[in-house]
Parts: C-alpha cells; sequence; structure tokens
C-alpha cells in the first residue's frame, strides 16, 4: 500500500501501537537510569549526559532497532545519527522525525526520549501495514540537544543547519559541574574527544547539503503547564521563544572575612547575589525570563571572601527584541552593582560577559503547522467529549528544540503533549502512555501526510 | 647566661636577626608558592593547603630546623608538631611560641607562616648568644589552622585543648572545591586518611595533658587595617571576637528554565541571592560581619533551575551574643525568603542549618598581655619618633587564631604587626621585612620575659 493511496478516512484513522511505545521507550530508559522517585519500576529520573557510556549504550540500541527496521544508518561528524526507511523516490530526501537520546544530570524519561521513540515507533507500525511512502521516512537522533553537558544546546542541529561552525562544536569543552563527576576525565572533554571516546565521531559532513530532509517533525512534552491545567490534548507548535545564554565573570578581590569591613569588600559572590536578585525584577518586568543553573566561586574556602565568580545566564523571551532589552538592561545594572562593591577601596568589582548562544524566536512552516493541525484533529476525535476540536491548541514553546535549527533549512514544525504539573528537567518529569500514544499517532500522520502533500 | 641573669635594660635590647628572618621565611615558603604578583622571587602568594605534599615538605624542613637547634620533636595525633629547646629545669613545661604553615588556597606569606617562622628565628637568636631558659622554650606548628582544606578552623589546637574530640577532627572531610582539584584523590580525604598519607599521623595523644605548655605566644600579621592605617608598628593582641559557622542546604525544586514562569519555581539559587543580600544587611546593623566562601548549585545545568544549593556562612561579631543575635534573626529571614520561593506552587524552599565551629569571643590573660606590652615598648623604642608609645596599641583580633584554643588551657597572649592595605586571605599578602622582625623582636622578649616572671 502507498501513502498516495490511502483515503482521507485511512489516514485520519492511523495509530500507533501504544503498548510497544511505552515498552520500547521505558526498554530504552535503562541506560542512564537516573533518581527514584516512585515504586514502579519506570518510577526513575534519567541521567544520560551527552556522550557518555550511557548515550553510547541507548544509540547502539536504537542504530541496531533501526537496522532491524531495514534502515539505511549515517553517522556524521557531531554524532547525529540519522536511519531512514527508504521510499519510493530513492532520490528525494526523506521526511524526518527527530529529537534526542540525551537527558539533563537530573532529567526525565520524556524530555527527547519520547520523540526519538515515536519516530521508532512510527516505522514499526508502517512496517507491519506494510505502508511504502513516496519519499523516505527518517528518524533522527541528535547530539547533545540539551545543553547539559555541553553548553550549547541544540548544537549539533545548529552545526547541521550551518548555523554553527563545526570547530567552534567540536572545541566545545564540558561544563565544570559535569568535569568534577567521579567518573569524568581528569582534564575537562571537549565534544570532539568525547564523540571519539565512544566511537560516534562519524565522517560524513554534519550539514543539510550531506543528509538532507524533505521536513522535521518533532514530538515532544510541553514541559509546561498550558496544555495540562487546561484539560487539552494536543499542542500544535507555531513558534518557540527567544533565547541567549551568557557566561559571566565578576571580578572581586580575594580578602579575609573576619577581618575586612563589608566596606573593604569587592566581594564577587555578594555582587553575584544582588545581580540574580536583579535579573528576576527586570526579566519579570518585561514578561520574560532570566535564570542561573551553573555558578563557581573561587577560591572556595569558608573565610575567604570570594574574589572570582562566574555564572551562566539563560535569558527568555516570546520576541528576539525582548530578550535583546532585558540584556541590555542587566548589562547595564550589572556594571552598576559592580561598580558598588569595592568602591569603597577603590577597586570596584568588574563583571564581563560571553555570549554563548543565540536563538531567535522562529515561526514554524505552514504546510507542516497544517498537517499537525489536522493529525491533531484526527487523533483527538477519539475522545469522549462533545467538543474535540477544543483538546487541540496552538502553542508556543517556551524551550528550544532541535527543530529551532532545522526550520532555518527545511519545513518543520512540532506537537507538544501534556506532562504532569508542567515539570520538566526533573527525575519526576511524567506523561502517561495514553498522551505519548496520542503525540506519536499525530506525528505518524502528519509524516504521511507531509509524504502525500510533497509530491502532489 | 641565664634569662633570670638578665637585667631589665638587657632583656629589652634583645633583637632578632632580620635578614636571617626574612632569609628563613622566603626558604620556607618555596614549598607551595602560589599567584605570581609582582617581579620580585618573593612576589608570589601561597597555595599551601593543610596536609598536601607542599605541607608535608615545610614540615620536614621544620622538623631538621628544630633538631638542628637541638630541640626535642613531638608529633600528636593530629600532627601538630612541637619542637621543644629544653631549659634548666626538665621537668616544668615550656612556654611556647606557636602559629600554623598552612595557607589558603589563594593565600599569602605571612599569615601562619611569619608566626612559625619568628619561633626559630627566637630559638636561633637564644642558641647563638648561649642563652639559658629556666624552663624550656619551643615552637608548636598546628595543623590546618587555615580551616581552607578541612572546613573547621584551628581545629587541632581546638583538639589539643580538648574542646574538639579527636574523632570528629579525624572524620572531618576536605571542602568539595579542594577535592576537585586535578591534584586530588577520587574519593574526598578525611583529616585522619590526609594525615597517613603524608606521614604525619603520629602517636602521642593530641591534647594539653600529655604535651603541656607553661604559655602560648603568638605572632601574626593584623589581617586588618587598624595598624597600618594609623602608622603604627605593634597591636598588643587582648581578644578574639566571636565567630560560628554553618553549612546551609537549601531544597527547592529542579525545573526547567525557559519553560517554568517565576511563580512556578522552587529556585533554591534565586532563594540563596535573596539571603546574601539579607545577611550583610542584618550583620551590618548589629556591627558584625556575615560572610559567604563557599557555594555549590545542583544539578548544575545552564537550562535547569537549581533544586539544591549548599553554601557556607561565616558569622563574626565582636561579642559572643552579638553573633547570636545575626544567628537567630537570618534564622527567622531565611525560613522567610525560603518560604516565599515556590509559595505558587504549593511547594515552597526549605533551608536547613549545620552548626560547624563556633568560636565565642575570647579575653586573653593578663600576664601575657603584660609581657607583650613591655616587650612592644621596648622594641619600638629604637624609632625615631617623640612618642614611641603611641607605636603601640591594644587590639581585638577580627580572625580567629589557635591562641584561642590554647587560651582555654594556659595563660596566653598575641602580638600584631600591620600588613600592607589590611590586606590578607590574598596572594598580595604583605608585611616588611622590618615589622616581621619587630614583631619577632617583641614575641622573643616576650617569651624571655615570661621564663622570668613564672618562677619568681
Ligand atoms: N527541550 C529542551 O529542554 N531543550 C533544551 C534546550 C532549552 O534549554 O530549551
Ligand atoms: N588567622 C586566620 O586567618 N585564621 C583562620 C581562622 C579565621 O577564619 O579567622
Amino acid at each position: 500500500m502507498l501513502t498516495s493511496e490511502l483515503s482521507e478516512a485511512e489516514v485520519s484513522a492511523l495509530r500507533v501501537d501504544k503498548e510497544r511505545l511505552a515498552e520500547d521507550l521505558h526498554h530504552s530508559c535503562q541506560w542512564g537510569s537516573g533518581i527514584r522517585w516512585g515504586d514502579e519500576s519506570t518510577d526513575t529520573g534519567m541521567q544520560r549526559l551527552a556522550l557518555s557510556e550511557e548515550d553510547k549504550s541507548v544509540r547502539n540500541w536504537f542504530i541496531q532497532t533501526m537496522k532491524d527496521l531495514k534502515c539505511d544508518i549515517t553517522v556524521d561528524e557531531m554524532g547525529n545519527i540519522f536511519a531512514v526507511r527508504p521510499g519510493r523516490r530513492r532520490d528525494a530526501p526523506a521526511t524526518f522525525i527527530g529529537s534526542h537520546l540525551d537527558t539533563q544530570p537530573t532529567g526525565g524519561r520524556y524530555d527527547g526520549i519520547l520523540g526519538v521513540l515515536s519516530g521508532v515507533e512510527a516505522l514499526k507500525r508502517m512496517d507491519e501495514m506494510g505502508l511504502e511512502t513516496e519519499g523516505g521516512v527518517g528518524v533522527v537522533n541528535w547530539t547533545n540537544e540539551e545543553g547539559a553537558r555541553f553548553p550549547v544546546s541544540m548544537i549539533s542541529s545548529g552545526v547541521w543547519a550551518e548555523c554553527i561552525p563545526l570547530s567552534k562544536a567540536h572545541d566545545l569543552k564540558e561544563v565544570p559541574t559535569v568535569a568534577s563527576l567521579p567518573t569524568a576525565a581528569s582534564a575537562p572533554e571537549t565534544m570532539k574527544s568525547a564523540l571519539k571516546k565512544i566511537g560516534y565521531l562519524g565522517s560524513v559532513p554534519c550539514s543539510y547539503k550531506s543528509t538532507p530532509m524533505a521536513a522535521h517533525f518533532e514530538l515532544h512534552i510541553e514541559q509546561g503547564p498550558h496544555l495540562v491545567s487546561a484539560g487539552q490534548r494536543v499542542g500544535v507548535v507555531t513558534a518557540v521563544q527567544a533565547y541567549r545564554w551568557f557566561r559571566l565573570n565578576i571580578i572581586g578581590r580575594d580578602t579575609h572575612t573576619g577581618t575586612t569591613a563589608f566596606e573593604h569588600r569587592a566581594d564577587a559572590l555578594y555582587a553575584f547575589a544582588r545581580m540574580m536578585v536583579r535579573a528576576r525584577e527586570v526579566a519579570a518586568g518585561r514578561g520574560c525570563l532570566a535564570s542561573v543553573g551553573i555558578i563557581e566561586a573561587k577560591p572556595g574556602s569558608v573565610n575567604t571572601v570570594p574574589g572570582e565568580v562566574s555564572f551562566s545566564l539563560d535569558i527568555r523571551g516570546p520576541e528576539t527584541e525582548l530578550v535583546a532589552e532585558v540584556e541590555e538592561e542587566l548589562r547595564r545594572d550589572f556594571d552598576e552593582i559592580a561598580a558598588a562593591e569595592g568602591a569603597g577601596i577603590g577597586k570596584p568589582c568588574r563583571v564581563e560577559w560571553t555570549l554563548d548562544f543565540d536563538s531567535p524566536a522562529v515561526k514554524f512552516h505552514d504546510n507542516c503547522i497544517e498537517c499537525v493541525q489536522q493529525s491533531a484533529h484526527a487523533v483527538v476525535a477519539d475522545a469522549s467529549v462533545a467538543d474535540t476540536k477544543s483538546l487541540v491548541r496552538p502553542i508556543m514553546s517556551g524551550a528550544g528544540h532541535d527543530s529551532v535549527f532545522t526550520s532555518k533549512r527545511v519545513p518543520t514544525s512540532m506537537i507538544f503533549v501534556p506532562c504532569k504539573d508542567g515539570l520538566s528537567h526533573h527525575p519526576e518529569e511524567f506523561c502517561s502512555a495514553d498522551d505519548c500514544a496520542t503525540g506519536a499517532s499525530v506525528i505518524l500522520q502528519a509524516v504521511v501526510r507531509y509524504d502525500r502533500k510533497r509530491f502532489t
């Protein structure tokens, strides 16, 4: 059977196998199971940092699974894994379902993992139906989407889109919190050394030119509270908010905690504390977010006032311009705070900013959004409520996703499903098997619809 | 010649050898030289953490030097090294000059080191003069005075005074900042394992009963601005301010930085920032100090709101009661700040306090203070100013010293000399060779005076 031969009703009836999806998903979580929070065997979080030994194991499993589905495998220079189930037209690029298998250090079982596993399940379903597509259908696992180990999120889809230079990505060092894990190497790894170490430094150039796509669809948990608190089932993601990641350094002066009056200090940590309080005020005033996830104070002794503090700053907002405004205001305010601390001794603190990552706001592609929207309505039609359409909502993503970068080169959109309490980047992150299956059925249909659309 | 046979004028004329003192002091700083800040060979700071390889080397040198001066050596269970030059009365305990050879991670060449080296020089001077004392005269190097590697300051004089249990000290773990140094062992060392590792786990019980003293004198740089800004030469230390060291834990909730509104956060690091700002306000309001030297935020990822923060808090004040008041007020305020963060989601942060170290305010012994005062006036009489007595001032110590603990068991007092800009716990900490020699001459005379006094 060929996708183009299906009736509209047949497409709308496509569903994944809920049990198999759940089974495969939790099977893949055996590598890197994290903090336990409940009694069920699957009641744990995940700690599968990018390019760790656990990441290697799940990658090996992913490749074997896709080979069993007769997919062609490509591994590129960033360790991105592309698995393609060929379509009838061998020369046309495949439509991809993509996301990531890496997690936060205290992450959950759904962020990213659901996206890749929905792709696996979609291909299993097509395979057992004997469904043939016009173009191929692929599943891609992007490397280090989280930016948790190597502090640039979506870096490997960024290189693929030729928005981030390969050398910058290869040279990127892991963050100190990871470098200090007991299992860490003595010197911090770079992405390149880590790729080599686990055998995933592929030889195919990491570029949309070498591994082209027709389109990119991504299923993800919302990671926020909107769907779950409105009792809605599917989010049709139309856009992604803007964000910028900075590394800041405050330089003050080490001195004795017991003998140095406050007026005689250039306390880099005190300056930090004031900056963090200010950052929330300024961001909130513009409907944006500002967050610090990493902090290091030196020299790190109870009775020495820290003379140096470095920290990460993550600013987000619905418009690129708003993020720029928050940044501008904070640059001014932080300078002021730094100048005040140590002024009494003529040795004010200084603050230095480094921009690590800049992701402007993104709008997804109308064709893809339409495929997702139609599919979402078709899938939620199963629900026993009067107005099933109200179960679907258009939504903006607060988090970044690899779809941000694929959207720069190919038609892209995303599907959100609700997660408990809107909680993510936490071991208790949870998405029910029903919601996982709903999302996977939507992406299955969306890919089929896109395949039908692209050749007519 | 016997101390009791000297005239008052002969005692007042005693001086150390300035050049030899400077030479020995900088010679001993070859082990653990730290950050360079100037061109001279001695223009570096020190990084000689307690019980490190560098500490081992300087200890070996110290013991050999004292053996060459015909001293008897005792090493106790805390690695304290007692070197005694016997006096005429073999059964009487010695009068000690003591301080420490360990430093801060970014420390200088004078804090502690000057105190021990002034003892070495005093004994060299006595030796070359052929001066015999009634009781013995000793030099003691106390282990881990700084509390920088093992986060309880003066811990080994504390065990000696039987104010801190040996087992607590032996089990104390090094701080994470040290444990993460490239040279660190894979698991954090305890004091006991570190003592064993460098061969300084002695067999003599660490107690004032096993290694008794007649008195304890300590020379130290002021580490604060009073002497230097008043152009004074010697501080006669009459008292030490109170301090308490705490470890605090804030427990919030990990969550996504991009998708979690401020009202939905229990951001442990944001709570910390508010607490640190508050701590300065409260302490300043009572003429006290409050400082944070160590901070750790978990999980340590740019895009995860930290769900756990731990930090050190050092509260000091001139009266024990004032420190208790600051603590009490901060306990209330920190609870309030924690409760507010996460209240919106019914998951407020919690804050837990652990008291690591409590050092009430101390008054030194009148007899010792008198010896120091007389000696100080005698030594500064060399100066070419009209009122040489104005060069000496009574002073309270802002920092803790091993003398705090010796004062619990034996007559004790201290001598301060000025240091540049009042700066300490910093590589550029500096005390001129003149000021070092002035202090060492004062301690030499003070010990001789005490020896004369104790047997009349
Ligand atoms: N979805 C997700 O958590 N991506 C990580 C990048 C980000 O911080 O938004
Ligand atoms: N003198 C000195 O720095 N001692 C360390 C103990 C303290 O923090 O006061």
